[in-house]
C-alpha cells in the first residue's frame, strides 16, 4: 500500500470516529436521559481520546513525508491532512489536556456569572482560559501572528488583517443604516398564539422545500437549533415559542442551509478531508443565504404569507406587504443572537475587535466589561445596563473559541457575493421564490459552492462562485437596498 | 500506577467505548435516517476495530499478569478480564476478520432464503459459517469441549452437561402439560382495536411501576422490543400492534426486567467488568419472572385489567378471572417467539439439541431441516409445513450465535428458583401485586440479584439469592401449578 492510501485508510476510520462521537454530541441534546449526563461525560471523554490519539499517531508524520497525490484533489487531500497534523502536534499534550480541563469548568463559572449578573465571577477564569489560548495560540503561529493562529481552525487561509479590512468598509455604512432605520416609528412583530405541532410540521415542510434530504437526515426539537453530522446523516435542531414561529421556522431553514451543504457534498469525498464544509465561514453563508437573501426576500415572503395563514389561520396582519415588514423589522436589542441582518454585523465587529485585543494583549480581561459597554453605546446608541445583556451574553470565549466569532460576519459577507452571483446567473428567481420554489436557487448554490465541500479554500471557493475576489460590496448594496425601501429617508 | 489500576483505567475506556458502541446500535433500530445506512456501517466498523484493538492490546498480557487485587471486588475484576483477555486473544486475527465477514453476509442470505422458504438456498453459507465457528471454538476450547467454548461467551462457567441435565428433566414434563392443556378446546385470544397511543402509555406507567427509571432511560418504538445499555444510560423499546395490546404491554415488561438489572448494579462498578449482567441466563431470568411470574400472576392480572379497560373501555371478556385465562392461554404454534410460558421451553430445547450436534459433527448442516422437522413433531406434535416456520425461523445460526439458544429456557429455570424465594420471603406477595404495587418484588430482586453484576458467577449468584443450587424443579412445580389449573384433567 502507498504512503498515501496509507494515510487515506487511517484517515477515513478517523472521520467515522468523528462522526460517531459528532452523533453521540446530536444524542446528547436531544435524546439522552437527564441522568445520564456524568456517565455520557466519561464516554464522550473516551471517543476523544481515542481521537486524539489517532489524530497525533507517530505514524502520521511518515505517511504524510512520503505520501504523493497524482490530481487536483488527492492534493487537496494531502494539504488538508498535513495542515491538520501539523496543528495537532504543535501543542504540547499538557496544554491540550489543561485547556480541556479549564475550558469545561469555565463555561460552568460563566453560566453562573452570567445568571448572577457578575462580570467579576467569570473575570478569574476568563483570563486563565485567556492565557492558556496565547500559549496556544504561540505554539500554533510558529512566530507568526497569534490570532491568525487560532483564526486558522475556523477559517483557514484568511487573516485577521483581510477580515479587518472588509468589516471596516462595512462598520460606518451599517452604523448609518441602523440610525436610519430606527428613525422611524418602531413596527410591531407579530401576535397571537401559534399552535408548536404546526410550527413543526410547516419547518419540515420547509426544509424539503429548501433541498434537505430527510431519508438522509432528521429534525428534532432540542434547546437550541444546530445542525449536525455529514454525508449521509446529517441532523438538524429547532425549537419552537408558541407567540413566535419565525423563531421556529427561520432557524430550521437557517439550519438546513448548514445542513445541504454537507449533505451535498461530492459523495467520493465521504469520510475525507474534502467531506465536510471548508470553513465556518462559508458554512454560514450557506446558512445566511437560505435564511435571508432567500427566506426572508419580498417574493418569498410572499409565498411564506399565504403558507403560514393555511397552517394558523389570519394573523392580522393585513396582506404579503405588511407580512414582509414584519419578516424584516429592525429593533433595539442588546443580543447578537436575536439580532436583524443588518444590527447583526455590528455585534460581531464588536467582537471581533476585543478578542483581537485580548490575544495580543492590548485589552486586559479586568478593562474588557468597559471596553465593551463603551463600543456597544458607540455603535447601537444604546447603554448596556447588565452584563447578562453585555459582555457575559456569549458562551464562545468560556469554552476558548477565540477567532471564532468573526466567521459568522464573514458568512454574511460570502453570502452576499453568492447572492449577487446567483442574481446575475437566474434573472427569473423571484418568480421562482413567489412561487415557493427554492429549487432553482438551491441547485445553484449545490453545483457552485456545496458541492466542492473542502476542495478550494475560502477565498477561493467564494471567488471561484460569485467571479470575483470576495468583499463587503454585494452584502452592502444588498442591505442598503433592501433596508433603504424598508424604511425610506424623510 | 499499579499494574491493577493501569488496567482498570484501560478498561474503564474500553468499556466507556463499547457503551457508545451500544448505543449507536440504539440509534440505528430508532432514530437513523434509513439512507444513512451504509455510512453507519462505515462508522461501526471503526468503533469496532478501535475496540478490538484494546481488547487485544499487548500492554494488558503485563498488567495482567502482573495485577494483584486485595479484595473479593477486585478479585472478580481480574477474574472477568483474564477471561475476556484469553478469549479475545486466542482467536486468530484472519479467523475473527473472517467471521466477521462471512456472518454479515450470511445474515442476508438467511433473510432471502426465509422469504423463500428454501432451506437449501441457505444451507451452502450456514455450513461455511459452522466451519469457522468449530474453528473458533477449537481455538478457544484449548482440548476442551467446543460446544461449552461457545457457551462461555454467553453463559460463563456453565457447561452443556450442566444444561443438559436441567433440559432433560423438563422435558417430558412440559410435553405432558402441552398436551393436557391443548386437549381442551381452543381458547379465543383478544379482540377488537386497541390505540396505539393509549398502548405506549400504558406501557410506559407499567415500566415505571416495574422500576424502570425514566431519568435514566427511555423507551421508544422499534421493529423489536430490545434493552440496551447499562448503567445510567439504559435504553428500551417496544412495538405496537392495533389488534394486540399485549404484545407491546409484555415486551415492554420483559424490557424492564432486562434494562432494571443492568440500571440497579451497584455504581461502584460502572464502567468495569462488574458493572454488566452477569450472563445472558441470569439477565434472562430477571426479563422473564419481571414478565411471567409477576406480570402474568393471577393477581397482577387482575390489577391489569383495570388498568385495560380504563386504557381501552371494556374488552368484552366479562371479568378478571377470563382476562387472566386469556393471558396465559396455550395454543399451537411453530414460531419460538411467539410462544406461552409453557412451550417456549420446548422450543429451545430443539435448538439446543441440534446446535450441539452441529457444533460435534454428529448432524451435517444437509440434515438439519429433516432434524428439525422430526423432533418439533414428536415434542409438538404438528408438522412443519413451510421452512419459514421451522428451521429458518431464527436468525442466530446466521450471524455465528451458537451457544445462545439455551440462555433463554436457564432463564426460566433461574426465574423458577428466583420466584420461589421471592415468595417464600413476601408470604403476601399477591396483595401487593393485586393493587399494582411491584416494588417489594423488585426491590428483592434488586437485592439478591441486580446489584450485584458481574460479582458472582451465574450460577453461584442464582444459589446465593434462591438459597439453593438451582435446577428445573422449582419452574417445573410452579408451571404445572399454574396451567394445570388453567387446563384442568378431565
Amino acid at each position: 500500500m502507498s504512503a498515501f492510501d496509507a494515510l487515506m485508510t487511517f484517515e477515513r476510520e478517523t472521520r467515522a470516529l468523528e462522526q460517531v462521537a459528532g452523533r453521540l454530541g446530536w444524542d446528547q441534546e436531544t435524546m439522552m436521559p437527564p441522568g445520564a449526563k456524568d456517565q455520557r461525560a466519561e464516554e464522550m471523554g473516551a471517543m476523544q481520546a481515542v481521537i486524539h490519539a489517532r489524530r497525533t499517531d507517530p505514524r502520521l508524520a511518515d505517511w504524510l513525508a512520503a505520501a504523493e497525490a497524482e490530481d487536483e484533489v488527492g492534493q487537496a487531500q494531502l494539504r488538508h491532512m498535513r495542515r491538520d497534523h501539523a496543528r495537532a502536534t504543535r501543542v504540547p499534550v499538557a496544554l491540550a489536556v489543561q485547556l480541556a480541563r479549564v475550558t469545561s469548568t469555565a463555561q460552568g463559572i460563566w453560566a453562573a456569572a452570567r445568571k448572577d449578573d457578575d462580570f467579576s465571577a467569570f473575570a478569574p477564569v476568563l483570563e486563565t482560559v485567556l492565557a492558556l489560548k496565547r500559549e496556544q495560540a504561540a505554539a500554533l503561529a510558529e512566530g507568526g501572528d497569534l490570532y491568525d493562529a487560532l483564526l486558522e481552525d475556523y477559517e483557514p487561509q484568511t487573516s485577521a488583517r483581510e477580515i479587518e479590512a472588509i468589516f471596516t468598509a462595512m462598520r460606518p455604512r451599517l452604523v448609518a443604516l441602523r440610525e436610519r432605520a430606527l428613525a422611524h416609528p418602531p413596527r410591531a412583530g407579530l401576535s397571537g398564539v401559534f399552535d408548536e405541532q404546526a410550527q413543526l410540521h410547516l419547518a419540515g415542510q420547509l426544509a424539503q422545500r429548501f433541498g434537505y434530504d430527510l431519508a438522509r437526515g432528521r429534525l428534532d426539537k432540542a434547546v437550541h437549533p444546530f445542525s449536525s453530522g455529514s454525508g449521509d446523516d446529517v441532523r438538524i435542531t429547532t425549537r419552537t415559542a408558541v407567540d413566535d414561529p419565525f423563531n421556529c421556522l427561520y432557524s430550521t431553514i437557517h439550519e438546513v442551509g448548514h445542513a445541504c451543504y454537507e449533505q451535498n457534498i461530492d459523495p467520493a469525498y465521504r469520510m475525507t478531508p474534502l467531506g465536510q464544509g471548508v470553513s465556518m465561514g462559508v458554512h454560514e453563508s450557506q446558512s445566511r443565504i437560505y435564511e435571508n437573501q432567500l427566506g426572508r426576500s419580498r417574493a418569498f415572503c410572499g409565498w411564506l404569507h399565504g403558507q403560514m395563514e393555511a397552517s394558523f389561520g389570519d394573523m392580522g396582519l393585513g396582506g404579503a406587504e405588511a407580512f414582509y415588514r414584519v419578516v424584516n423589522r429592525l429593533h433595539n436589542g442588546f443580543i447578537r443572537t436575536e439580532a436583524d441582518e443588518v444590527q447583526y454585523n455590528l455585534h460581531i465587529m464588536l467582537r471581533f475587535d476585543l478578542e483581537r485585543a485580548l490575544i495580543s494583549g492590548d485589552l486586559l480581561v479586568g478593562d474588557l466589561e468597559a471596553a465593551w459597554n463603551d463600543r456597544f453605546a458607540a455603535d447601537f446608541g444604546v447603554t448596556v445596563a447588565r452584563p447578562s445583556d453585555g459582555v457575559l451574553q456569549d458562551v464562545h470565549w468560556s469554552v476558548g473559541l477565540f477567532g471564532y466569532f468573526p466567521t459568522y460576519a464573514l458568512g454574511n459577507v460570502y453570502a452576499g457575493c453568492l447572492h449577487a452571483a446567483l442574481r446575475r446567473a437566474l434573472p427569473d428567481l423571484d418568480a421562482h421564490l413567489a412561487e415557493g420554489d427554492l429549487r432553482p436557487a438551491t441547485e445553484w448554490l449545490r453545483e457552485t459552492v456545496q458541492v466542492h465541500g473542502g476542495l478550494y479554500p475560502p477565498r477561493e471557493m467564494i471567488a471561484r462562485a460569485s467571479g470575483a475576489t470576495p468583499d463587503a460590496e454585494p452584502l452592502m448594496s444588498y442591505l442598503e437596498e433592501k433596508f433603504g425601501a424598508l424604511y425610506p429617508d424623510g
